[in-house]
């Protein structure tokens, strides 16, 4: 037998096509991975990118998953082995045939190819789940709003678009907190960058001020150095500090506020889209779009750094 | 990014499983695929043996290939990639998510999760089409019945086990034929062991007589040394003859008379079963069941050489 293995392993690295740089965006339900992930997606255009959700691989449908002790959070109730295969799969350039989920029927149907090109985006409820997963990755995200933000999120997606009743989703919320706990929140220690959407505690801003973020930009990768702008802009738009991370280590946060006033943030997502070295012009008008034509600066900023390291990576 | 593949890497090798043997059998439709099969599983055990038939790999569904101009047996129907990539990960020892067409309503399903076991047999119309697929084995066989017989068995099993009419399946062999010369009987070179059950030529033997075999050895795998079991026989149930194979090189033919009484058979088979050093007792029932609750003395002793081939290549 060896030889034959031999052989194979020879055809397989002949044939092996080119390798993605793959970005990881995690998160809780409804905390913000899907437009988090098409800001980056539609500056880069569809030739360039695969997008790929994770919460396509259960292993049991809507109607199996009534009589088991789990929810759709647990690993045990996914295919954590071929999603860890799958990705490995396209990692190195290879097509899958990925298991698809009908979020409208609850049934698991017809597989669907999917080929990596350039840019591959994996976001979902478990894609830092494991070691295998990590390993894929160039970049990993997590999306950490606080609690009452994402379910309020929530809410008005599960109310709005996917027919649920309020007391229905809040119950849902509350069944699946400890898997919630147990599983999903743990990938935040594994991110590059964990990104939180929110209020600045402390301050009383008026009704209706856009979100902050606080990016925690972890030196378990190099991002760009933003201190320049950071002075630049006299720390109105965004500020960086410098702390230690739950472990100890050293880690950078940096404050993009939500209450400067958007000339202020469009000084510093010029002055980022100009360090990426894309031919001229403005940054596309599809960073910040958070939906029924809000726009959000704080996003914009943190998927312009994303896009930053994407392209870096490609580089 | 080098330094998350190396990683990858390292991550995969160590948590490789065991390898199985795997074994090809490959032929045209109703070419006595599953027939064959079966008997090589039912010996070996459920719990040692993984059987996938590759013609779940359709691109299209029975409704979307009325618009195209090939039928289910052109590469182009098939996702030839994705089973190459199964085949390998099978062979690695990984799982996988396999797709499932649904013969009765002609759609492709929700997938199924396989695991490799000790042997994995993998039958179908394609098995040996592309190298990487050929590379994965360590047993290729294929079926090549004469057409005529062929003709007459998918008459028999498409018009009582899938419900069509017997015009139906004429026309349907026929506008299947070129794809059938162009993608299906080309495998046959590649095969370590060639079967066709027929009758003999130029002998006229009462009907009802059981097909005989003829089994061509390839000196592609080391098979078992058969000259003294014949010997033994007085060449009434088995002859071996040495010949040139198309291409010129040497190759044997292991000729199993039909017509032999079944004593004769009973001998050879016991002479083989008794080589492969299992614990005592008579070769196993299910060895030659061609359904309905007949038996053909040819197909068993075929069987025992397959199967003494897969124990070989565990062992």
């Amino acid at each position: 037998m060896p030889h034959k293995l031999i052989r194979m392993e020879r055809v397989r690295r002949k044939e092996r096509a080119h390798r993605p740089v793959m970005i990881a965006i995690a998160g809780d339900s409804a905390a913000g991975k899907t437009t988090l992930s098409r800001g980056l997606a539609e500056p880069l255009g569809p030739a360039r990118v695969t997008t790929v959700c994770v919460d396509d691989y259960h292993r049991y449908d809507r109607q199996e998953r009534k009589g088991l002790p789990f929810t759709a959070l647990h690993p045990d109730c996914n295919y954590v082995e071929i999603m860890e295969q799958h990705l490995q799969l396209l990692a190195t350039g290879q097509p899958i045939l990925k298991p698809v989920y009908d979020h409208d029927t609850g049934q698991l149907i017809r597989p669907e190819l999917v080929e990596p090109r350039e840019f591959v985006i994996v976001e979902g409820l478990l894609p830092l789940h494991s070691r295998l997963t990590r390993a894929c990755f160039d970049f990993m995200v997590y999306l950490d709003p606080p609690e009452d933000i994402r379910r309020r999120w929530k809410v008005g997606r599960d109310t709005q678009k996917r027919g649920y009743r309020v007391d229905q989703v809040l119950a849902e919320l509350e069944h699946r907190e400890p898997e919630s706990a147990a599983f999903i929140r743990p990938q935040r220690a594994f991110a590059d960058l964990v990104a939180r959407f929110a209020p600045v505690p402390g301050r009383h801003d008026a009704p209706g001020t856009p979100l902050s973020a606080e990016l925690l930009l972890r030196p378990t990768l190099r991002h760009p150095d933003l201190r320049r702008i950071v002075a630049l802009n006299g720390q109105r738009a965004i500020h960086l500090k410098l702390s230690r991370d739950e472990d100890g280590r050293p880690v950078d946060t940096l404050h993009i506020h939500g209450y400067a006033p958007r000339e202020e943030s469009q000084v510093v997502l010029k002055a980022i889209w100009s360090r990426l070295g894309v031919d001229g012009g403005d940054p596309p008008e599809s960073l910040g779009d958070i939906g029924n034509g809000e726009r959000s600066e704080s996003l914009a900023i943190t998927q312009l750094l994303l896009l930053h390291q994407l392209l870096s990576a490609a580089g």
